[in-house]
């Protein structure tokens, strides 16, 4: 079994719902009396948020290597980021890891393939929904990536800092982000929704989302589980 | 801010309890945008429990120690093991480490003193509750510790391992633990109960208990948030 390590925190309530799906997983594959080798070094969310808003993508690639370099030192042979918005740096720290990363973004691509989807919505952090870094792997894949308008996008950043990030989860945000994918859907098209910040799906799923949801957590537990199993 | 490493896994329940209160008790002193500093090792409960019951007690601290010298590569300035059985070895694992630790049973002892009590009802697994590694440091400290009948550790050891460890909780299993407990009040004069197993508080709590609980996560989780923001 591969020792995996994961860079948590971004945030903290998503750390646990990757630590509990990656245990769950492992124990489906392979038996239940059967646990991932892991460790997880945690971040600030806020500080990465930080970094973010004042563009200062080198001291992020530094804070975010610093713990990956940790992870690499506990034994890990492979690392996956628990949040979105640090990919705004990974082609730096594809580059200067010591260990290979695993992409949630290139895993949602492939399951997006998969479901011979060609237009998406997506939904994440101010910093997901405005980049490129999150897009461009959909465009380059044939897929075209719509985004909320920019009140929607300011109303969004605001309720995953503010409420998401700290576990809390309100019936009356659910009823706004459901309103904003409805209205991506008729105006927009969109076929599917991306989940691209990890704390959202705190707040939707299939069952509560007008069309089917990418859900970037689910689809990058089961890449890692396939490669911790393996 | 002083990083903390913590041993989890053991079982991954407690693990995520552990992380969220840290989290959450680090937050209340330090405020809400701050983040411990912390690494996270993750061991099989399994092999815990395996190692003990073949009393294999140096292969338990060597599997304990590597996770602890992990932690400490990765910049841990002291260490927590999120489990109690473990404990079994701790005096090998405090004489080996590189890094300090901090113990859950020095801190619960600390708490029954400060509470003034001198007779304590003790639950755990069954090597926690036969062994002296537990008992010995309270009766050091003139508290006398009761344990369940042979019958009723086999029973609880059984849904520690097949139900707690996985996060199943059932209530017929609530309603069986407190009887326990009440037998206890009543032959044994228990003043509390220590919940001297990180699973237990995901079934007891003062509210469901006959007698006020000391919960060994709750004072151990209180040490170290003490220890970080200091």
């Amino acid at each position: 079994m591969t020792k995996i390590g994961l860079i948590g925190g971004i945030g903290p309530e998503s750390t646990i719902a990757y630590y509990r799906q990656i245990v769950n997983g492992v124990q489906s594959e392979l038996g239940p009396k059967v646990f991932p080798r892991l460790s997880i070094e945690t971040l600030n969310p806020f500080q990465v948020f930080s970094f973010c808003k004042e563009e200062r993508y080198e001291d992020l690639a530094a804070y975010v290597l610093e713990a990956i370099d940790n992870l690499a030192s506990s034994g890990a042979k492979f690392a996956a980021l628990t949040g979105n918005t640090p990919n705004i740096v990974y082609d730096k720290l594809q580059a200067r890891s010591r260990i290979p990363l695993i992409s949630a973004i290139s895993a949602t691509v492939e399951a997006a393939q998969a479901r011979g989807v060609t237009k998406v919505g997506l939904l994440g952090t101010v910093f997901t929904m405005t980049n490129s870094f999150f897009k461009r792997p959909f465009e380059d894949a044939g897929i075209e990536v719509v985004v909320p308008e920019a009140e929607q996008i300011a109303y969004i950043q605001t309720k995953i800092e503010t409420e998401l990030e700290h576990g809390i989860v309100k019936d009356e945000t659910r009823s706004r982000f459901i309103e904003i994918i409805e209205q991506m859907k008729a105006k927009g098209g969109i076929q599917q929704i991306i989940l691209g910040c990890t704390e959202l799906p705190l707040l939707l799923d299939d069952g509560a989302s007008p069309v089917p949801c990418l859900d970037t957590m689910q689809i990058h537990v089961a890449a890692l589980v396939k490669t911790i199993a393996d």
